[in-house]
């Protein structure tokens, strides 16, 4: 049980210029807020979110059961970063499925739904959507910007974007852009979701359809990117669906194959199909490749001939950076790189390579070491 | 241009007994050879096969352009696993697209082709088979059998369940059975198949299609996990479909991004879909479901317990293991399992841990490290 909130949403009706050339004509931002802004407007903390995550960051909702926020065990009252002290901001992101405007909204120059024809947005983007929002509360600089994943991108992007207003970055299990596997990965779940027939060049709203199959394939494949191969190896292993399931008396049985192609024979397949279900009911198809777009795109070394020291040579932010040892898709690499591109701007970095073993995932989860670098950390801001 | 070959059929009449405990009443198989078999019949080297490949190991056939083996570089006059001093045999596995009897085939009891209802194979199946084949050339003892990846899981069945008769085995970026991870990644590529909706539970060929759709995300799939992390941003790192197609003259403007989530914008993408695309034009799907199978299954140690030394305690083969630095799919690690249940037996084993940027398909390429010491090992036989 944790503190209850709600969701607020804030209208803007002036265009939203994109990266892209485009432009979103009026829109709308899903947020909730933890904590109380303090006089001086001083104590504001944005949190970004990554892929499926949403601008429900913590407490729950009253009467919902099972609705607790994806980062609560981050943020709440006494929490590492302490509600009782902070003013905490989660906002979604444009082209979201969870109630900022996206796809699956009416489009007012068609008035029917977006579906494919939403913008595409970039990293930079939603940081500009996120600014308007934040200036609206009347803050004019932000104590922090705290993101994991493709969150800690949008963290780099407010920093680079908005150098005088930030004051602290907190970029966790990210990186400076992603690497040719990174984009493969996203690439075979677009494909999965663009080729399945229901997805209508992304226009299936109007055919009362959802693409699945698409959505559970590319839900499978990343949930195998967040995790490592070695916490796979210990929770599932080899083990059998049918072992797992067993009652004492049948165990022996239980341990053979059933040699099958399409049945579920590992505890490791049960899992993830789990997964795919899980996510194809909830997820949109439209919003899915939005985001792993948004994540391909994002390199702001471009623009300096693929040097990030450059890029990043207008921050003024104080950084804390984190990576998980085990994690293979954002590795601990990554993150040095942007260390070392803040070093190049002496700038003031703190870095933790936290030796956890689950992977990408580690970030939303509750390793100790993790939860008390953040809470050690915050307490001096 | 290398030597002209042509590929054979073998007609089996007996049942062959399946490990799943079906069996397949009568059977094909395509197998080519290479050299003469010597006087006293004692320098026959069996070549097993890995997921996408064939009996078509070396040569090219007459008339055909493109159409050399898949080991040619490995195997033929002069090297490293010369054919002017050994007879070496390829064989198509059973529930193969290439010529032995599958999916495709018709069952006798239906008269249609068998389709989904293809008995599960697994590897000791193969190499059951594979020994009838060599037994009906008159070869009671095989010099060596040699195989990468999956070939090398029946490298290993060989030595076991044929103890006696296999001099040499040659296990090449193999692994005693699949990880978790491995068997995650099988998964995800057979659901993209079972669920398009042109697989119709496996009988496509009676509705006159293919389940293309599924075929290619499961190729890409497949082909993120062959190559190492290194090799793809060595290879296509973040470089743009445009620019690397753009002449001189518009090198500027095709390093802009298209915004798209759904054309091609990045060389890896154009890679992978080309990829997936060609593999739908010759691979069956109930094969690949089959095959992906047969690697999920293959547990030598699960009879013990666990124990691979114990599983391995009757083998009297020689080893020769080699794994490549890069490999992610089949690590090093997994190798050195081998070797250690080798030398817990006191086996007489030769491990190589060659240091090659290209992951797993290392094992099929032109390193000249690699390729030596094969040469080194096969000159000595």
């Amino acid at each position: 049980m944790s503190f209850y909130v709600r969701t607020q949403i804030m209208q803007f009706n002036e265009a939203l210029p994109l990266v892209s050339g485009l432009s979103l004509p009026a829109y709308e931002l899903a947020y909730e807020t933890y904590g109380e802004l303090n006089a001086s407007k001083s104590n504001a903390i944005v949190i970004c979110h990554a892929l499926n995550a949403s601008h429900h960051v913590a407490g729950q909702y009253q009467g919902q059961d099972n609705s607790l926020g994806w980062w609560d065990n981050m943020i709440g009252p006494g929490k590492p970063v302490d509600t009782n002290r902070f003013f905490v901001i989660g906002v979604n992101n444009l082209g979201s499925c969870f109630g900022s405007t996206g796809p699956m909204q009416i489009n007012p120059e068609t008035q029917k739904p977006y579906g494919a024809d939403f913008p595409v947005i970039t990293v930079e983007d939603w940081v500009q959507a996120q600014e308007r929002l934040v200036t609206r509360l009347g803050i004019e600089n932000v104590l922090a910007v705290m993101g994991g994943s493709l969150g800690g991108m949008q963290v780099l992007a407010w920093s680079m974007l908005y150098p005088k207003r930030v004051g602290h970055a907190v970029v966790i299990a990210s990186a400076p852009n992603l690497t040719a596997e990174n984009i493969a990965f996203n690439e075979v779940a677009r494909r999965a979701i663009v080729t399945d027939p229901d997805f209508y060049g992304g226009h299936y709203y109007q055919h009362g359809v959802i693409p699945k199959r698409g959505l559970r394939i590319a839900r499978m494949i990343g949930h195998i990117t967040y995790l490592s191969d070695d916490v796979m190896n210990t929770r599932f292993g080899r083990q059998l669906r049918r072992a797992a399931h067993a009652i004492s008396s049948s165990t022996q049985e239980a341990q053979h194959y059933l040699y099958s192609t399409m049945e579920v024979e590992f505890q490791i397949e049960s899992y993830l199909r789990h997964q795919g279900d899980k996510f194809a009911e909830y997820f949109d198809a439209n919003t899915y490749l939005l985001i792993t777009r948004a994540l391909d795109y994002f390199d702001p070394a471009k623009a300096f001939g693929g040097h990030l020291s450059q890029a990043m040579a207008n921050i003024e932010a104080k950084f804390l950076i984190i990576s998980f040892t085990t994690d293979w898709r954002f590795s601990p690499s990554r993150s040095q790189e942007i260390v070392k591109a803040l070093l190049d701007n002496h700038r003031q970095v703190s870095y933790v390579n936290i030796d956890a073993p689950h992977g990408h995932d580690a970030f939303l989860l509750d390793d100790p070491q993790y939860l008390s670098v953040v809470r050690s950390y915050f307490k001096h801001l």
